[in-house]
């Protein structure tokens, strides 16, 4: 049997143990060696990592690839030294599963005016009719149609609501208005009333999230303005422009997993702001078991001779 | 043409008008008239209804069927003179669609941990890794897989849940375990984590909701306690053991729709139960024109020649 790769682990921000006990459980015969001590390894075969210091991989001599932890691989472009090896980030049905339950969770409680039945609930008021439309009147767009967007757009439309959706590149998908690259955008930003950002952070997607943006959200069929959910990331939102928006009333509600600089500083103004859910960038937390398990399984596959899957494509950033 | 059967309104509760503006709109060249005045006309050959006032049906000598303005028919059985013709229960895929988007609302609150994560926000905290099962690995069982509660097992079903469900008589649905009968209540109960309750309101199943119940609710897999949904009637749960078994750790959390008293009264202890969320019997608020229009295709169809549809079995109740 040829000699199994040795491994790099390699997070900042993030406690290693978990990561560690997984890749024993996943790859029991592998070495594993952990950063950044164990980054003098020359032996060291693949890297997997989230958010690795600077410079870190740039002189392995046997590194093959680079592994991103999470979904998105904003993170390892911060490396000014990056090595050119392949970067592969992580696809897992558990990751996906749990962003597509994020989505139709945030999408039917504004949908379903949670807020105002909550505010309606505290002051112990029973009023039944709150007009509101039906899912199938509904147009959700999805901006990002990658792994993500695509399975959340499918539940929502077995929900029963309208989807559209927007993308680097032109594709079709079954049952679908699909609007390509930055001509389309605005009809794609006039084709629906709540918005789900599950974009990658590139150089091109960094601050899409701003006036401009919420201004050419132009439909009003049932809503007073659109309502935006971003699960995606931080980087790609202008905070002080979201909170322009909602006291404007450019957009009626804002769901935000993702935060310009995380934590989410105590005192910032979207803690409070009525019109603004936060949750703690949890929209897909999944385990080290679940993302681990679909790495190792590359690994072996690329051994045995196989390309590597889920490729990051430099240029484009994602 | 023949002459087309003249219709009998009868609202108690609720204002007739956009009723009867919705009848107008489908039924434009029938002869409408409004309870209780109207109902001296011995011409009536329809009855649509809610909440009818009793005896108000009981000497119409044409009358040939009862129509119910809602999914249930409870209301109309609260009245002990009512004439032996046929009643058919409203379905109207509108109707449907709401109540599956409140059901997927609640079930994903409460399995996304809403709840807690609306706490945290309130105190600025941001604490990421509230543990939480991917929707797979949970449960839901439906109580009642009539034309509600079948569309609701689909969507979630597509959402990634596990489901269950029970039902009077027993029934094979795709990818469902079925539990039937009072005879296996006991194994459905133990079946699932989450428990939505979408039962007509019968002798059978008045006051289902209750201690025992509640105590049979063993599996333990993910939650500490099961959760409980009724958007069915009120009539079939009993508050004070719901606010028992919420007290005492039996179920872990409630959303309701309906209550025993509607309106719920200010003074309810349900209101500010930091367990239980209310809503004022808004699950499935469907217009009037999407239930009236399904109505008056019945009727032509009927005066065609065809049988009615969805008839109540008055020995079940529903
Ligand atoms: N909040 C969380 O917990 C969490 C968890 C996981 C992931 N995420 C975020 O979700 C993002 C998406 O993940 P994924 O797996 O779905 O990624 P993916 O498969 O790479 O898909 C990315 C999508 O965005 C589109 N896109 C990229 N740049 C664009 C541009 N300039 N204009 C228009 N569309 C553009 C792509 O278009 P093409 O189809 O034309 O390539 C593609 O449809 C990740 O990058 C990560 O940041 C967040
Ligand atoms: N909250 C709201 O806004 C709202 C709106 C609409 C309706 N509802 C309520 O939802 C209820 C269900 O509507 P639907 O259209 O789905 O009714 P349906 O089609 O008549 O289905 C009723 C289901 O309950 C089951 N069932 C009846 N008695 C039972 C018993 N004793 N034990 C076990 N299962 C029993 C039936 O079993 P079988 O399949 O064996 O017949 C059937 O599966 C309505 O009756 C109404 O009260 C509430």
């Amino acid at each position: 049997m040829a000699e199994r790769g040795h491994i790099l682990l390699a997070v900042t921000g993030w406690d290693p143990q978990p990561w560690q006990a997984a890749l024993a459980r996943h790859a029991p015969d592998r070495r594993v060696v952990l950063a950044p001590d164990g980054a003098q390894d020359p032996a060291i075969d693949y890297a997997l990592v989230w958010n690795q210091q600077a410079g870190l991989l740039t002189h392995l001599p046997n590194l093959k690839a680079i592994f991103s932890l999470g979904a998105g691989v904003d993170h390892i472009f911060n490396d000014p030294e990056l090595p050119e090896v392949p970067i592969a980030r992580v696809v897992s049905p558990d990751l996906t599963e749990r962003m597509s339950e994020y989505v139709a969770w945030q999408v039917l409680d504004h949908h379903r005016r949670g807020p105002a039945y909550r505010k309606q609930q505290e002051g112990c008021v029973w009023h039944e009719f709150l007009p509101q439309p039906a899912a199938s009147e509904m147009t959700v767009g999805i901006m990002g149609l990658g792994e993500l967007g695509r399975d959340a757009a499918r539940k929502l439309r077995s929900l029963g609501f309208r989807v559209s959706g927007w993308s680097r590149r032109a594709q079709q998908i079954e049952g679908i208005d699909v609007y390509a690259g930055a001509e389309q955008m605005p009809d794609f930003l006039a084709s629906a009333e709540i918005f789900v950002v599950l974009l990658p952070l590139t150089p091109e997607t960094r601050g899409i999230l701003n006036h401009g943006t919420f201004a050419a959200m132009t439909r009003r069929e049932h809503l007073a303005a659109p309502v935006l959910i971003n699960a995606g990331r931080g980087g790609l939102q202008v905070e002080s422009d979201i909170v322009a928006a909602l006291d404007m009333g450019l957009l009626s509600a804002a769901s935000l997993d993702v935060f310009e600089t995380e934590p989410l500083d105590a005192a910032s103004p979207l803690w409070g702001h009525a019109k603004i859910t936060v949750t703690p960038h949890a929209a897909a937390a999944s385990s080290p078991d679940q993302l681990v398990g679909p790495i190792i399984a590359q690994i072996e596959a690329f051994e045995r001779g196989a390309r590597l899957d889920n490729l990051v494509d430099r240029r484009a950033g994602y």
